[in-house]
């Protein structure tokens, strides 16, 4: 655990890689690396998004920045969003999986993907209004 | 998107600061802002988390390093993982949780109260021999 | 499947047994007994929730009854919640756990808590209560 | 809640919709109607997942009856599961949905959509034979 919290600039900075480094020595140091198959840590990852809404279920729409909530709900919040991230690098690490290239990769494939979409649906407009144009021009010049 | 997939190294290296930061643009770019509430965010979350347990349902218990897994569903597994992620920085970020210091302190949160547990059950364990050395003692004494 | 769908009235009527009866026919006919272990049913059932919260993502806050939906959003709906039921009916038969008498017996359990903790803050309240009246008489005798 | 556990043989044959008229009841009688809204439910109804799945969690496989479970933890899964159940009835009612039609109605869709599957496989398999059929014939004659 030497390295952690040692001051907020470096907390911020963590990466992906250092946060799996730290899990799998945590298991290894805790004789854990039996329990931790693939599907035991994503059952562990849905338990952990269980109890993230849980903290969200009796609230109704929440405005962004939670301004009415107190420190203590912040705090568990921050503790629940943190579980599922721990079991979420853990379970991709012993998947084989390296989520540190896999997330940005998957962002790109989202900009392209939305890219198409608007594409798509902007080529259906334009021939849209260009059928209406001939259709125009046909009615006009067949109603000469 | 700059500096996204530029190489390997910086992929691996990427902080949740930085997928913060692209996830933000992402939004902004897009007018998405309206749709990014905590509540839509912790639902698009939970159905990422729907898809990745999909890909695992069928196959009974899965060995670690998914040595019979096809590239195609590794490809697939990792972007299922990513999407799981992306919202969970997103989430983070709307709701002013700093993901990057909090998975740090819950993981040595959860070092804490795995020693405590450990001394806990030690020291039940020691006071019980020590019981029976006790018991075993009056058991021999008034046994004279 | 004979019988389902006959009338109004039988399909409202439907009991658990009877949803449990059809699934392990429906499993049986198909060859899908060896699938069917409990962890597998469980992420499936986990899939099926994710499906379900697809639905309401990016809705913000809905009002009950879904005024603004339309018909073929409803019966999206009818389905995703549906899929969840059979498979939690699934998952509770290859358990051997009878969820026709564990459910009403956890509704009487939830109501015997929730009972127990009215009684405690309402004696808790009383306590209360009665030590601002010991100390209000102690003030005001004191005072004299 | 009269009626609830009056014998075995009722409590196995409870329909859905006397379990939605008790969970109605057991809000009204609470005031909990107020709480009642589709989205909080559907988290409610994710946190219960979330514990149903932390029982399966680092269990590994488990054979079907659960032959290795004791008493409490079969108790214990029957509750949870139970819980999953009870905010799935009270969602699909706020929803306006009758899930004891929707169920039935979707469990024959499944048969359906299986049979097209199983179909269009075997007409698939036809074809292929056929093909090679028609191809054997062609190499046969252009061979001589």
């Amino acid at each position: 655990m030497a390295g952690v919290g040692v001051g907020v600039a470096e907390g911020e900075a963590v990466t992906l890689q250092e946060l799996k480094k730290k899990m799998a020595e945590f298991s290894r140091e805790r004789d854990w690396e039996h329990f931790h198959s693939p599907r035991n840590l994503l059952l562990a990852l849905v338990g952990a998004v269980g109890e993230l809404s849980e903290i969200f279920q009796w609230k109704g729409e929440v405005p962004r920045g939670l301004p009415y909530w107190n420190e203590e709900e912040k705090q568990h919040l921050g503790e629940e969003l943190s579980d599922v991230l721990l079991y979420l690098v853990r379970l991709s690490d012993v998947c084989g999986i390296e989520l540190g290239k896999a997330a940005p990769r998957k962002l790109e494939l989202n900009a392209i993907k939305y890219q198409v979409l608007v594409l798509y649906y902007s080529l259906l407009s334009e021939l849209s209004t260009l059928s209406y144009v001939i259709l125009g021009y046909r009615v006009t010049t067949s109603s000469i």
